[in-house]
């Protein structure tokens, strides 16, 4: 009886829609949920959505979504939410504690696609509320690995990840017993400067850092994928999230981003995730997860690719990979650094401040001058990981303003 | 309390060794069991023992293994395994029916790797009697696919496959459900002929034909892989193995032998199994499934292999596989007539009684006159596999007596 009772549960689970908050919906991961939400035939009912500064398009995205609430972070942008949504019962909201209420709505899933260090609160507000998150967001494992992890086993609840290394992992990895793998490895494209010798790259433009072969991405990450900085943090990120040490983490340059990511376990058996490079295959696999959906993504064609290269990546010529390590086998706080001294840098780069290759100088300056003088601490909690992001942030810049002045005399 | 018992049943469990029985021990997949069953400090055990011809090979094996019972299918091989094992506890037998015995000894695991058809007689007797059966042998489900699944789900017991592709299938699996996925895909090498052209192979005597580029494999095996004819043969196993139809079941061809199969999903997703060609992997893996046990086994280097590539097969220049396709098409036990018409014709070629192309031909005309006289029919038991087996040898060495008859006048 007690069976046919639980049985009856998981029915009447399966056939109920599973409700999503959407944080981030404006963005390049938002607009491919919202994709996959509305492409899946009713599976799916949204409680909230949030977005950053426009109004109009969060808007737009809560009445294609059948959102509740629409919570948009900029207040400036408050006045443009509000009018759009006029005659429609959505309600507005504006400003961070509405985003952390958009977390907290009641729902199955919560999309965590807010980019920066701006996703960390209500993330994390969502994963201590019970909810399961859908990962989109590094900075959250990248600032504040530990107390993401340490929050989510005592929520009892778990963090599934959209990026597509990390989805293709987790979809590799199945259930298997953390002691039986040997190595999980994540796969890098290569970015624009894969065939470029050290020297090309040191002088690398913006507009060069930018023209990525495989993926179209926001400035930020495509500037940390041109120096595999990006697969850093994703090193970083796959240490909380599978509970690996960086011994047993490794990166394989594979231009053709086909194979996102392995994992080889003791009897030398391999397992790997897939996909043709399209962010819907990912962010499906999680808003249905454990189920699958249906997806018009587009489909890997391996007959059609022909040909995937794999080689090693190049510390020489790629120093950001190998500064990202060393904070990942160091700890102590050091990605949190690592993570905002980048993203002081790159914003310098984007503005032609620095070359190409002080980006890696200047994050490693940042974690070892967190080092020498103790800002660099394991953070017990996400304020304390925030409180070392901001004060690696104000030091970066006034290196930067250091450098400006020393270079005007 | 009852939680307790369970967990503590669950622990004594994991703490015993495992018990094996080994079928076809002194085979190329038997004696690459018996290393790793020797690599793996007291994991297993060996309960028996049965090889085909050589009692004095399998006394060894048995010996070194601490068998129980050790059975030669042929009688001829009793003196010598009688004598190789005197001085031992180690029970000698011989016979067809030995073998069913050393089958049907208590085990968690039988290493099914008994060649041919005589492999179909011991390995389902060992599924009837509830044991998960660690499956290298290809006849079984090729000769006789229904009956030996009905038997795993009546027995309440299942097949784990050894051969490499179907094992790389089964961990990319991992509990997918089957209506979530799209398409399940084999690799072949494409053997040595892969880039000659229609006539070459025509004309391929059986030294070119036995000398396969990745893998070292019994003579009949490695002809079938010439031709492809191995790769239809694996889609119709991975047929009744997976539960899956012709229409979902691809083959690439993968000159590397590195990624040795794929499962493409719902939502655009695809997992795949990897590993060095070394068939320790998969025997490892069923051996010790669901856990897995460290192995010596060769590690997959990606970065040194370099390049993996991938093409669709061309059904002109390797017809067999087309044979193969339309026979698990058509089904009405067209798989068993293949399989014994294959056999035949396989014997036929080593002898120079046929050339190559003749191989794929001679299979497809038994399969047409087994469908146009009623031969074909889905086999209800082995038994009747077996009936329909005989029946085709039988008429595919008239066939070809007729043939030499024809040269000869």
């Amino acid at each position: 009886m007690e069976r046919i009772i639980q049985l009856r549960q998981a029915v009447d689970e399966a056939a109920r829609p599973r409700s999503i908050v959407v944080l981030g919906a404006t963005g390049s991961i938002g607009r491919s949920t919202a994709e996959i939400i509305k492409g899946a035939d009713g599976a799916f009912t949204v409680e909230a959505v949030a977005g950053g500064r426009d109004g109009r398009a969060l808007a737009q995205v809560a009445r294609e979504l059948g959102a509740k609430f629409a919570a948009v972070a900029d207040p400036d942008g408050y006045a443009d939410l509000k009018e759009a949504l006029s005659g429609t019962s959505i309600e507005a909201a504006a400003g961070p504690q509405a985003v952390i209420e958009a977390a907290l709505h009641q729902a199955d899933i919560v999309m965590g696609a807010i980019a920066g260090t701006a996703g960390v609160a209500p993330t994390f507000a969502a994963l201590a509320a019970g909810r399961t998150v859908a990962l989109a967001n590094k900075e959250c494992l990248v600032c504040a690995g530990h107390a993401f992890m340490r929050q989510a086993a005592a929520s009892g609840t778990r963090l599934l990840p959209v990026d597509s290394e990390h989805n293709a992992i987790f979809q590799a990895m199945g259930d298997a017993d953390l002691a039986t793998i040997e190595m999980i490895t994540l796969t890098a494209s290569g970015g624009p400067f894969r065939t470029w010798t050290a020297d090309e790259i040191a002088r690398a433009t913006p507009e060069q850092a930018l023209n990525h072969p495989n993926w179209a991405m926001g400035p930020k990450v495509t500037i940390d994928s041109a120096g595999l900085m990006n697969k850093g943090l994703e090193l970083i990120e796959a240490h909380y999230l599978f509970g690996v040490e960086a011994a047993r983490l490794d990166v394989l340059v594979h231009a053709q981003s086909v194979v996102h990511g392995l994992v080889a376990f003791s009897d030398g058996s391999v397992t790997a995730g897939l996909a043709a490079p399209d962010m819907k295959v990912p962010i499906a696999h999680c808003l249905s997860h454990p189920k699958r959906i249906s997806t018009k993504a587009r489909r890997l064609d391996l007959a059609g690719v022909g040909q995937l290269t794999f080689e090693r990546p190049d510390f020489e010529r790629f120093p950001a990979l190998r500064v990202a390590l060393d904070a990942l086998r160091m700890g102590r706080g050091l990605p949190t650094v690592l993570n905002a001294a980048n993203e002081i840098a790159v914003e310098a780069f984007l503005k032609r401040l620095i070359s190409f290759h002080e980006i890696a100088r200047m994050v490693e300056e940042a974690c070892n001058s967190a080092l020498a003088d103790g800002l660099a601490r394991e953070p017990e909690s996400i304020e304390d990981a925030l409180a070392i992001d901001q004060a690696t942030r104000e030091r970066a810049r006034f290196a930067l303003a250091g450098r400006a002045g020393a270079a005007v005399n």
